[in-house]
């Protein structure tokens, strides 16, 4: 049995390492990892919810909600639009970007992406027999390259995928720079994808252009703020039409039982959500203070809850400075496997501020600073 | 923004109702409905599994395992095979028969499937541009036309699926029958899959003809005798390569913490598995025996967790009757969504021997028998 060619063709995902992974091959303690490869939330997932999901359990052995009205209200709400503008994913954002390619993607249609940035939409776009068009993210000013995305624009371009913060540089895109996307796209049938995974800690969100404009879709994800990585909870924010095509062709019960309640549970927990973003911002320029006064490294600014970090003067390519980390039993992501970086950067995602301090004793310990 | 011609002709797939949404719209308590709707373990999930998960439930903040080497071991020696002939599925058995598409189905391609049987494999492939050929299950003789199967096959046929046990008939596919068509298609690059969903229940299973033909995949689920339905987890077994090019886009993340580690202890609870076999196939053989003494309906014999009935003679289509379930606090599957089927069968699921006690009262009740 023979695959598809574009499927031979697949270049691999690489996700960050899990604690699991790094305590067998480097035989350290699992409960001692500090992990700062995936930007998860490290406070835990909301009490509340916690609670709700052991409350549940015995009811696994039923079928999930088909109908999920309930929190598709509370994303809604939360995000101030209508719940038909609202679709929901039972693999995180990542299922809804599976079904955008699925719901608007012919073979030999074109996406637009920058780079470097989230390498997960060409995983899931290319099987589909979409084309990527790789456009500009300007690492030294960590903003996008507007010119290097309107120029790549043309008829076949059926989807546009800016991550604001982007991923892994933690720069946004400004609100002109997507209305000069739109005004360009605004008489074809292509979509501007705003992932909008990290707007928390940018405290930006455009949803509002969406009230100006049909084409856009903004991708949002309980992997972060919400601390429900584990969970795979996403949604999606568009036009009541976008919605709609989205969902005759989405999983009917992707997303699971247990999810659900988490998820539902972790909404309604407001204090959860603000401390979250709070101590997130902390922890964010804490880290970035700590590292900008070490001379071995270049970090740059960041409006999310990760920091890219050049490690060109080290002495270490990233794959070796990963791998001093993990000895010391540290997750960081080697960004290597980013298209748009050579072997020379890391990301690190924040941690309770305790464990920050950890780190950066640990790091000036390697760079010996 | 405009979908993709082949996604505004899809029909919507008919799922199961909850119980939530009878209590809702026939002011039923939720405690006191009889789910017969979805096939389900009616006796609830493995108790250590639950145990399992309840301690895992502050962990839902990091991303889930992406390598399942543990629980690809599990599912290989409870199947007997190998673990690189193992995939596993987050969103159930439907992620696997998505990834399927995904990896082996070009626009234009064929798959062939009997009517009635699962209505999914339709709903996940033609979104591919797979193009459905229709062959027959004799709902009389309750056994597949062999012959309907063989003369559908062409140069474009990459599928075949045959659910056995077979849903919603009951009935399975025989060893001679697979043969048949595995030498059909031996020379061509044709994958005939087996949708093992219910084989606990029949107590037969296909795999050892993978010893024999490369070309031949088996579908398997946890959310039937598992009692993980809520959970979403589902297997694959194939041919290493086959399972390798499916590896390639299967979404890295999509089976949750919790329900990796519910599946995991529910593969080590040998005696729940065992129980919840033997009980499924007693509360079958009662289900049975009771409504065969029914005149005014025929029922099917079944090799699985369900049965199928023609109500023909009832007076009532399936809607009708379905409906009278319903305002007594029971769900039933009405078929009519089942191509193949007219508006006169309905299906039921297995229960406990004293909830299917009620059940037949309650349609003695209905039925006047």
């Amino acid at each position: 049995m023979e695959a598809r060619k574009c499927i031979t063709e697949l270049d691999p995902y690489v996700p960050g390492r899990s604690k699991e992974e790094i305590a067998q091959e480097f035989g350290v303690k699992k409960e001692d990892i500090l992990k700062l490869g995936s930007n998860e939330n490290p406070w835990g997932p909301s009490k509340k919810a916690a609670e709700a999901v052991k409350e549940a359990v015995l009811d696994i052995n039923r079928y999930p909600e088909t109908n999920l009205k309930y929190l598709e209200k509370a994303f809604a709400e939360y995000s101030g639009v209508n719940p038909n503008q609202i679709i929901i994913g039972g693999d995180g954002a990542d299922e809804i970007i599976d079904v955008l390619a699925k719901t608007f993607i012919n073979p030999g249609d074109e996406f637009i992406v920058p780079l470097p940035s989230y390498m997960y939409y060409e995983f899931l776009f290319k099987p589909y027999g979409a084309i990527p068009h790789y456009a500009v993210w300007n690492v030294e000013e960590n903003s996008l390259d507007l010119d290097s995305v309107l120029e790549a624009i043309n008829k076949k371009t059926r989807m546009i995928f800016l991550c604001s913060p982007n991923n892994p540089t933690g720069g946004i895109v400004t609100e002109e720079q997507f209305r000069a996307v739109l005004e360009k796209i605004k008489d074809q049938n292509t979509l501007l994808v705003i992932d909008e995974a990290y707007f928390e800690y940018s405290e930006v969100t455009n949803v509002e252009l969406l009230k100006e404009y049909e084409n856009i879709f903004i991708i949002r994800t309980m992997s972060k703020v919400m601390g429900l990585a584990g969970a795979r909870v996403g949604y999606g924010i568009s036009s009541p039409k976008v919605i709609e095509y989205m969902h005759r062709v989405k999983p009917v019960f992707s997303l699971t039982k247990l999810s659900y309640i988490a998820a539902i549970t972790t909404m309604e927990d407001k204090e959860f959500i603000a401390e979250s973003i709070k101590n997130g911002i902390e922890s964010r320029e804490f880290l970035y203070n700590e590292i900008n006064k070490m001379k071995s490294v270049h970090i740059y600014p960041s409006k999310s809850n990760y920091l890219l970090i050049d490690i060109h003067n080290s002495g270490f390519t990233a794959a070796e400075l990963t791998k001093e980390f993990m000895k010391r039993g540290v997750i960081v992501r080697d960004c290597t496997s980013f298209k748009g970086l050579d072997e020379y950067y890391i990301r690190i995602s924040i941690c309770t501020l305790e464990e920050d301090a950890k780190f950066i004793k640990i790091m000036k310990e390697i760079l010996n600073e």
